[in-house]
C-alpha cells in the first residue's frame, strides 16, 4: 500500500479523515507510523496529497488531510480480456489496475471454461476490492470499470463497434500479425486472448470489427505475463 | 505446456524417445493426444522440431522425433532481480524465463527479507523446475542460468563490472531516473529492486559501476507487474 485511499465518507470534516480496519492496520503495523507522520493519501476519483496523522490507537487512525496533486495519466486504453481462470483472475486485475487502465471487459471465449463465469470473485465487491489493491500499489485514485460480456457473438457485433471506435484496435494473437508497435499515444483499444489463444472464428470476428492481429515474436506468453507486456507499448 | 521439453536421456536412439511421468500425462489428459498425433517437441539446449506419437499407454509416451528449427532468439539482457518473496519466487523465474532471458542473477538488498535466502525454492532443482517451465509455455530450449548473490556489496564491487562490461546498464528506480528506452536491441543488463526499491546506498553503489537510473513514469508496480513491463522493452 503505496497510498492510502480515502473514501467520500472517511471525512470528519473537509480536512480530517478518520480510518478504521485494513488501512489503520496497515499503517500501524506495515508502515509503522505514528503521530505526528506524514503519509501519502489520495480520495477515490478525486486527488492526490498528503495526510498527517494526529490520532492512531488500537481502534482508529485520524489525519489531517491536504490533497492538491492530480493523480498519473490514465493509459489511453480500453482492454477487452477473455476472463482468466479465478486463480489468476485477482492478480490480473491487480496488476491491469496498477498500471493504469481505466476499462476493461472480461469477455467470453471458446477456450474460456464456462465455470469462470460463476465465480464468486466477479461480484462486484470482489473485483473493486482488487482495483483498489492495484490504485494503491500504483498511487493511482481513478477506479477503474470493469464490464462482464459472458456473450461473445452478441458483444462484439452490438457492443464492440461502439467501443472501439475512434481508437486504434489490436488483437493480440501469438505467431500472426504484425509486430505491436511501442510508444503508442493514441487511444487504443487491446483484446487479449485466454491460454491457448482466440479461436480463429473469434479472431475474425474481432478482424471485421476493425482489429489489427498483432504479435510479440515466437513466444507463447502466459496472459499474466502478456498483459503487462502488452501493456507496456502504451506506457 | 506449448512444447515437450526433451532431455538426452530420453533418446531409445538418435530419432526415438521415451517419455514418463508428468509429460506422459499431460500429453494424454491435457493435449488429449493419441497414436499418430505431432506435438511439438524440443531437446533442452538444442533444436525445436516435431514428434509423432507411436505408442501412449499408461505408463510411458513413445515418440519419433525431427529436430530442425533454430529456438526463438534471447533477448539480449542480464538480469539482476533482488530475490523476491517464495511466494513470488516460482512465478517470476517462470515468467522471466518464458520472457527469454538467460542470465539471471538473483540479488541481495536491503529490503530482501533474510529469510527468503533459506527458502528450498532456491535450490538449483527447485529453480530448473520453474526454469523449465518457462520454456515449456514459451516454446524456447535454452536452459537460463541462475546465480544466487547473497551478499550485495562484494558481488557489486567484484563480480558486477565483468558481469556488466560491454552492455549498457540500467537500474529500475521509480520516481527518478529517466525514462526507460524502447526497442532496446544491443546487450543490457538491468537491474530490478526488491518491493520497496534499492535503497541509496544500492542505487549509488550500482551508478558507481556504471548503472543508469530509469523509471516507468509515476506508477510505482509490484515487481511481478515491473518485470514483463521492464522486459519488453528488450523484445
Amino acid at each position: 500500500m503505496n497510498l492510502i485511499l480515502l473514501h467520500a465518507d472517511d471525512f470528519l470534516n473537509p480536512t480530517q479523515v478518520r480510518l478504521y480496519g485494513r488501512r489503520r492496520e496497515h499503517v500501524l503495523n506495515i508502515h509503522r507510523a505514528a503521530v505526528g507522520d506524514d503519509l501519502r493519501v489520495g480520495l477515490i476519483d478525486g486527488l492526490l496529497g498528503h495526510g498527517r496523522i494526529f490520532c492512531l490507537t488500537d481502534q482508529i487512525l485520524e489525519m489531517e488531510v491536504l490533497l492538491d496533486q492530480q493523480p498519473p495519466k490514465p493509459l489511453p486504453v480500453t482492454l477487452l480480456l477473455a476472463l482468466p481462470r479465478p486463480k489468476m483472475l485477482r492478480r490480473i486485475i491487480q496488476s491491469v489496475s496498477s498500471l493504469g487502465v481505466k476499462k476493461i471487459h472480461l469477455i467470453n471465449s471458446y477456450r474460456v471454461d464456462k465455470s469462470f463465469w460463476s465465480s464468486s470473485l466477479l461480484r462486484p465487491e470482489k473485483l473493486q476490492e482488487q482495483l483498489l489493491l492495484g490504485l494503491e500499489q500504483s498511487c493511482d485514485t481513478i477506479l477503474p470499470e470493469i464490464h462482464l460480456q459472458p456473450r461473445f457473438k452478441p458483444f462484439v457485433e452490438d457492443d464492440l463497434p461502439g467501443i472501439s471506435a475512434a481508437t486504434t484496435a489490436y488483437v493480440a494473437h501469438p505467431g500472426t500479425g504484425v509486430d505491436f508497435p511501442s510508444r503508442l499515444k493514441r487511444p487504443t483499444t487491446l483484446a487479449i486472448g485466454p491460454e491457448g489463444g482466440f479461436i480463429p472464428y473469434e479472431v475474425e470476428k474481432l478482424q471485421n470489427c476493425g482489429f489489427i492481429p498483432i504479435s510479440l515474436g515466437e513466444r507463447i506468453l502466459r496472459v499474466e505475463t502478456a498483459v503487462p507486456v502488452l501493456l507496456s507499448r502504451l506506457i
